[in-house]
């Protein structure tokens, strides 16, 4: 059974909410993204704070309107940061969001994953080898690419959406976002995606921005996903490669507007 | 009573002593900035070098021109090698500048950071948030931006440089800079700076580098700010969005004569 | 005894199996550069993936098929990850390279980089001044510029080379690259690449890639650093600046094409 399509006009008013109301998003994420996440943050409306230290990351994870825990450039440290971030999010009911980066192709952040799962992620957000390798299934990762397509991750998907009770985002051509019971279709993006370091994990940023101003999870992964791809859309037009596509990007996020949302949505639309 | 307007002779006097003897700064400063930082230090001709650890620190504090520390990302060991450098460098007699990124908003900064203030910074730059909390009042931040003006921490600015020997510069629409006794207004600058991660942290960088230059603290902060919000005015021109504004920056740092800042300079002066 | 000059079809050969093979490559580098490396390495086709703790470096440098060591931003605990990463990858057959940024300059990292050497990195690259140090001479480097050209480090390199069994590759305004008894030097490159942060740390990454498809390590280094300042030539004709000429630096190591390298190298060929 194949998912739905995006609806536009409920992605704008999302995208709207953040804009208006500029979420405190607290990010634990990786070296490698953490400046191009912020800014893809702040092109948005939202407002990044990246807290990572065991003696803090509890504290502000109360503080914030969301968190994003994203196991990119895992430490001993940051591993005990982010249980106690992750714990007080829970606590402080504030949605939080995982992003397993390169689960299955090491022991340790596996492991880790597992346990952070515990406490119960607004939304996981994942390659395909992510989801399946987190979910317990063979992933077949390797470094931090998917081996596998999005669609072969929806039954799983579907079924670690059940069990955390909340959402799971698989990133793809297609991207494939479930709670369980309903599926949405992202077809909207642009193969240069992939050939800027960080576009996946600036991601997992944004859904935790939309679910900071909007309660329905699956709806905010689908708005964080789709004002993504889109706005990569409007970038690639006016790139000439992968380094003017990143800084076009920026633009284009900060730029998006409905009827932009809309045509490009649509354009895309399965038949 | 409000602050003089700033002498742009005086500051292109500075750039260019930044730019011919390109000082070498060592900047403690946190993940999510550092690479733009380091291009922003290099654009005006400065040498950075990001040196964070308690083996090295100290050593590298006496070998350097000035020291930046910046609270951003902080952790318990980046703490540990602030506090030797920062002794270091009060022992060498090397100008240091003080960034509390967040202070107010979580325990352990703001420990630190008035710990620190002991070792007699060149130069406090923070937000006014950020400049009330340090300073033992209500600071009333969230996250990493401010809630209140620039101009409603002037009283607290003044006091807290008289405390510290030194200047503290704070950030906002206008900027004030003081010595306790004088205050420099910059009335130059583009809300397209807010829109940018590491802007502020940047203009703390270049206050260090600027203090390795020249002995008068007042005019190496005033210079600092002058030199980044001019340039934010020429690259706002060029920019189609945040995006393409951080990359226009740097250009402008690279470009920016004495003609430019003396014209934007004197449009926005008081009158 | 100069050296000889850079055979561009082999360059394209080894690019066009990055191209083609997509390499794995594991990256300890520092944080101010890790996503400009990150993207210089995607923009040539290779996959980056950066694993810099010590519970995953070494299960990582197992499977990555070439691994980067970059001194930049030490810690006690970075320390530790990168002699296990090192030891792996000589165990696991797999080529490493060391880029020895600011040794000489700082004690720390002058014994760990002495260390490191007896795992027998594939390539050394690093200026003139770590070449120097890293040898035992006196390197006289301050922070992480050199102070001396690189034809002044030949007959260290070579005899460090030598030692090694492996490559040293000296960054300059000309390169000089040498397995101990040969001597290429690549002329090709522009001033700008000194005005941006990380252009020589990402060389070191993009050398590690070459030598994930290429078993001659001389002609690795050397493709890795023609393909990098032919691409920066390309840029520096589109860049306003050094922001402009990181973004264009990307976007040309995404176009190159055998008729520009071609071109270039010759423009340069010694007469």
């Amino acid at each position: 059974m194949s998912g739905t399509d995006v609806d536009s006009a409920e992605v704008l008013r999302v995208l709207t909410a953040v804009r208006e109301r500029a979420p405190l998003v607290h990010c634990m994420t990786n070296v490698v993204v953490a400046g191009f996440t912020a800014n893809v943050l702040l092109a948005v409306g939202a407002s990044p704070a990246m807290v990572e230290n065991a003696e803090e990351s509890a504290e502000f994870a109360g503080i914030a309107d969301a968190l994003l825990v994203n196991l990119g450039t895992l430490s001993a440290e940051r591993s005990r940061a982010m249980r106690l971030a992750a714990a007080a999010a829970q606590a402080h009911d504030k949605p939080w969001v995982l992003d397993p980066v390169a689960v299955g192709a090491m022991t340790f952040r596996t492991g880790l994953a597992a346990d952070l799962l515990a406490h119960r992620p607004a939304v996981v957000r994942g390659n395909a080898s992510e989801v399946l390798s987190l979910a317990g299934a063979a992933g077949a990762g390797r470094g931090v690419d998917s081996t596998v397509g999005a669609e072969a991750a929806v039954g799983t998907a579907r079924a670690l959406a059940a069990r955390t009770g909340g959402v799971v985002a698989v990133s793809g051509a297609v991207d494939q976002v479930t709670d369980g019971e309903q599926l949405v279709e992202v077809r909207t993006g642009h193969p240069l995606m992939t050939r800027v370091t960080g576009v996946g994990c600036a991601l997992g940023a944004l859904v935790a921005a939309c679910c900071a101003v909007e309660d329905d999870r699956l709806l905010a992964a689908v708005a964080a996903t789709t004002v993504l791809t889109v706005a990569a859309e409007e970038a690639a037009v006016l790139s000439r490669g992968p380094g003017s596509f990143a800084v076009a990007l920026l633009d284009a996020l900060d730029a998006l507007d409905g009827p932009t949302l809309d045509a490009r949505t649509r354009a895309r639309a399965a038949r």
